[in-house]
């Protein structure tokens, strides 16, 4: 199924001059929304891990239904204060600002192997951050699947030497 | 499976004196994930409905793969400002202060039939928004799922007249 049909492009969100790749249109639609799932499982065939590991709160709705497929479990990155039980976290540098991203102190034990989902790989700032913060618990990455890249914003560069895979690119 | 026994009690979050039910420590655990997911998924097993609708951010969780595994669309409800099409909303009363929710304006035509999707059912407030934003665009909601009901928070008096669910009470 070619998803990219399904993909609604909003101009001037969220600020003037970006379009916005919408995938509540995917989401709706219950052929794309399996289709959606699948083709993003179908690129950790094989793989041997213990988590998916997704960010609030877009990184939740393709992170669950993978986790789920595939019998593993799912840690959520929350941004700060969301997390009930103690916490680990990770600042990391945006356009304006800075942004803070947690993760249960118990989530990962060292040496667990964990896979990173989310709807959107742009500048991978995130992705970079939620990398570093996993790294840090003694978890390791074994890869990180979007469903979208923006390859013009070079979020891969940032991710040099994990393997990242996305099934639309733009 | 007996899911009570994977939900972590967090004593004074988000602020003293209230009981946190922490849920994850079940998504953590694979058979938790995969049983918490199909003890809802029974809850609608007969049911005829076209959408399951679930708010921002944990309302994904559940809502996506129960919209996977039953082969229907997912609606996502978002707060204000997050959905990037034209939008319709609902303000609500909280403890302190108002909240708003948003849904897409071509998310529901009338005649849709949907069923709401969360993880928490505490006093309904969110819950009573979404009902009505759905009955507005047209829709109607067929039941609303809770993989926890807070009973001693009465959400379900403010639902009075839907079909209202739950896999867990306290």
């Amino acid at each position: 199924m070619d998803l990219k049909k399904l993909v609604r492009d909003i101009k001037d969100f969220p600020k003037e001059g970006i379009v916005f790749k919408d995938i509540t249109t995917i989401l709706k639609d219950p052929e794309g929304l399996c289709s959606s799932i699948e083709q993003m499982q179908a690129s950790l065939a094989g793989l041997e891990f213990d988590y998916i590991v997704g960010p609030e709160s877009r990184g939740f709705i393709y992170g669950v239904p993978l986790a789920y497929n595939m019998r593993k479990g799912f840690l959520p990155v929350r941004k700060e204060g969301k997390l009930p039980y103690r916490t680990k976290s990770k600042s990391y540098t945006l356009e304006y600002g800075t942004a803070t991203i947690e993760m249960h102190e118990d989530a990962i034990s060292p040496g667990d192997r964990v896979v990173i989902v989310d709807d959107l790989l742009a500048t991978g700032g995130t992705s970079r951050a939620m990398v570093e913060l996993i790294e840090e618990m003694g978890g390791t990455v074994e890869k990180l699947v979007y469903l979208i890249e923006l390859e013009f914003l070079e979020g891969r560069s940032i991710l040099e030497g994990y393997a990242v895979d996305a099934v639309m690119k733009y």
